[in-house]
């Protein structure tokens, strides 16, 4: 697998004692606020940090820069590497590309790591023994954002689901697990629908986890997985996941935590890493010193474990603990009977009992010395051999009967060498035999074959295009067909 | 819209005291005992049904049917419309498609309708106020199943939205809780992301709602959405949504209600209607006289509602509360101090309290005399303006240098009247101006326009293709690029 000549982030150098470069944003909203009590934590706590500021969010998007960033910023990131983020308020409509996505993606932050902890009785939960780390993969699935309209009626989003992917983000999980003194690692997909894709998934899980005979592994389908983190969620210790499940989960897992004003995330790549608390930036909050700054000061210590200063880390995630122990809250995690305080009172707080350990909550310890958690590289594999058995020609067309297009379709492919051996609409087979109780859409697949597996050529399905067009067909994809290493790689129609 | 020549659901014929034929299957593991407690129930209530039994699940799978169902089976359900099935045991492996999937599908059910209500303090729930209706969409989405490997590192799985499959999923969301007297529909999708996929979904889900001024219509991101559902399911009372999200909502609203064995679904087309329980056919409970057999029967109520028997549908859903509130529970759902009865003496429990009115827990009512629930048809709209800008060109391509191969894509693309304007992997723009950070897999994406919008020709394209072939370029899938009413169908890269 080729990699780009870059060095690694330079996580080790910390432990020297110089400070060490670091590129912050401010914000939007409450970001501001809890950047600024975060920043006076760690700097009180004696994290060695060289900070460059850029600018990020509202103010950039007002100035035309559709993904919120500008050019300068991105020099900053790729120089310092590690990205303490406050959150920013993304604009409404079309147009406007999620800074977060992007970022991730042109970084490679391929790994999106968010521990949810309940700290009963301080913190009110209905799951009180909850200590849950989500480990998102962060770059594909979904999220590739590759959308088409391509008939009146249907739109598409494809996911993607790469091999190299699957396999960092699962090793990932398993590092992370080994390091952190876990025990399990679960893994979540619908791959009794999605036999392809998060079958490739599930099945490159269980090829890491055979590597990690020291580790639990095991699988849960997505819906009754997530049901059963909602109501029993100590049943978990570490959970991987595509892209999108994630998303759910993560949210579900901070919310029934506690509270999300208290989670921070790590989103981790082979080049850099940004850290930054789970919520948004809270307009309605804003500018009343009323913010909860833990998600952001938790995700600080994140950095500051993953730039070798776990001492630093350390120290303020106990006084942190000690803090929630004396009752100081913000107003969102307040239990019964305690006063709030804002959000630069709350700061001061944790810096008085910085050097303190929680008495009741477990104190954390972030070992000094350790070399930064690997982040794993895909495993270089044999090309399989890889034959063509056709395409999957979709079509825009009105008319609903599927018998008098496969005529049209059989008569305009005639000749071609590939034969018109389904048609479905909505993945359903609606030819041959189809049922008329299936709804149809405008949208329909014709699958071409060669009579011989392996058979087909991308000359053979240029020429059926060609033949289609003077047909008046309006073919609008192509998907081919392809064997790996004589397995068939596409899926059968619904009711094949 | 067309609609295939068969008469509707004969759901009136019920009132009339003639029985109604209805198809019923037994199933797998404890289907048998639950279908056999439930069917006891009704006949001992009065249900006017004349049952024709099919085999479906494990047996049939045996024989070599790889949906599970036998034609002469389909025969029956065409002609009843009306299915009352017990779960079935889905063999691993490949090769075979779900039954559930080909049923609904292959029918047209589009609707899925799952009640989860708690029922305080007789089932042990954290949520006693919880009583949501999830109404998912049941055909289209990622469970289309249309899925392809095209590269040896990418697999993929098309995510399909219709516009028709979205306003009659939100019409029926609307007319249901019209008619179940509730108050509210939450409509739950990611359209932050796929913002023309959900956004489709929304935008309808935003039309629709206009014609219920009677009822609240609100959004919510699905992830944020799912959270609070997990958390505070009181804030909700009908949930309408994609597929997928609708799968995984579904299971966490039945998990936190109290138990898996206690809720039953029904789904809904133009044609047809299925009622089932939520969960499976639990092989270690099978022939012990265990199970539950609530869900099953939970799920008659529903259809004799729509088969125009409310009466014995009231009938029979205040027994079973009565039942409840009795202290009468099996294994899974018995609180403390309850010693658990069995399938048969629970259903029979259930039979000596017909006529019977539960007392703590709300009583329900199906009125008599009412039409059968409206099952919306879409609303015929006139042809959008259609012109090309366009083709995204997917290529198999083992080099991961960016600028080498947008060098190869135009000199082999040269002459075509398309111009390359942006590759990508994965989603993100690598060229022109990509980072050296960015993953890059095996699986690229060239974006070739027209200079002028709208005036690309499916001519062009194949043009391209056959240049691109001859260059010795592998491309694996293509997507047409398309204006509608001017408007682009395609969404930007990520970083563009
Ligand atoms: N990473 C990011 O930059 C990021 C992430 C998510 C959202 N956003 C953006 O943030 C903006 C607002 O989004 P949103 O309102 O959906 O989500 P949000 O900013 O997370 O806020 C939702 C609610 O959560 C509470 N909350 C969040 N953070 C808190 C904190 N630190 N302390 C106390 N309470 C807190 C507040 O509740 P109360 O009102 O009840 O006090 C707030 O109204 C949007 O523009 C969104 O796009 C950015
Ligand atoms: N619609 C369908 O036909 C359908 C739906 C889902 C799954 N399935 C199939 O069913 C098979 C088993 O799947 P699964 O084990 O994942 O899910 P499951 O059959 O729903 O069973 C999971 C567990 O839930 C409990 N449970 C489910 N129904 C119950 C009932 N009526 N009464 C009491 N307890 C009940 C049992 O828990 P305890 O063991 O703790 O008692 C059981 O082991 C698979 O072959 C699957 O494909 C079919």
């Amino acid at each position: 697998m080729t990699t780009p000549e870059l060095s690694k982030t330079n996580g080790s150098t910390g432990t020297t004692g110089a400070p060490v470069p670091v590129t912050v944003a401010r914000g939007d909203g409450i970001g501001p606020e809890i950047m600024d009590a975060t920043l006076r934590v760690l700097t009180a706590a004696g994290a060695r940090l060289a900070v460059e500021e850029i600018q990020i969010g509202e103010a950039v998007y007002a100035r035309g820069h559709s993904a919120g960033i500008e050019p300068g910023a991105w020099e900053s990131l790729r120089r310092t590497r590690v990205f303490l983020k406050a959150p920013i308020t993304t604009p409404q409509g079309g147009g406007f590309k999620s800074l977060n996505v992007t970022i991730r993606k042109s970084l490679g932050l391929f790994a999106n790591v968010r521990p949810c902890v309940a700290y009963p009785p301080f913190v009110p939960t209905r799951h009180p023994k909850m200590d849950v780390v989500i480990v998102r993969e962060n770059e594909e699935d979904l999220y590739a954002g590759i959308e088409h309209r391509q008939t009146d009626e249907v739109t598409q989003c494809l996911k993607l689901i790469s091999r190299p992917g699957c396999e960092r983000i699962a090793r990932y999980a398993f590092e992370y697990a080994r390091r952190h003194g876990r025990s399990k690692v679960t893994c979540m997909t619908k791959d009794n629908i999605m036999k392809l894709t998060d079958g490739l998934f599930h099945r490159v899980f269980d090829e890491v986890a055979a590597d990690y005979p020291d580790l639990v592994a095991e699988h849960w389908i997505v819906d009754i997985g997530t049901a059963k983190l909602a109501d029993t969620p100590e049943a978990f210790d570490v959970i991987v996941t595509p892209n999108l499940y994630g998303d759910v989960l993560s949210d579900v897992a901070a919310q029934i935590a506690g509270s999300v004003g208290l989670a921070g995330s790590a989103n981790v790549g082979e080049h850099a890493a940004m850290f930054e608390a789970i919520h948004g930036s809270a307009p309605t909050l804003a500018g009343q010193d009323a913010a909860n700054p833990s998600g952001l000061l938790l995700a600080a210590v994140m950095m500051l474990v993953h730039i070798g200063q776990p001492e630093v880390a350390e120290r303020v995630h106990n006084a942190w603990l000690a803090t929630l122990e004396a009752g100081v809250a913000t107003a969102d995690v307040t239990g019964p009977g305690v006063g709030p305080v804002g959000t630069r009172a709350f700061a001061d707080a944790v810096i008085d009992r910085l050097g303190q350990q929680p008495t009741t909550l477990p104190a954390v310890t972030y070992p000094a010395g350790q070399p930064q958690l690997a982040v794993p590289t895909a495993t270089a594999r044999p090309a399989p051999a890889k034959t063509m058995d056709g395409v999957d020609v979709f079509l825009h067309h009105d008319d609903r009967d599927p018998d008098a297009l496969a005529a049209l379709l059989r008569e305009a492919g005639d000749g071609v060498g590939l034969d018109l051996t389904m048609i479905t609409n909505r993945g359903v087979k609606v030819w041959p035999d189809g049922l008329p109780e299936t709804f149809c859409t405008d949208h329909w697949r014709a699958r071409f074959q060669s009579s011989r597996p392996g058979a087909a050529s991308r000359a053979e399905v240029v020429d059926l295009l060609r033949r289609l067009d003077r047909a008046g067909l309006d073919f609008v994809k192509t998907e081919g067909l392809y064997r790996f290493d004589g397995e068939p790689g596409y899926s059968l129609g619904q009711g094949q």
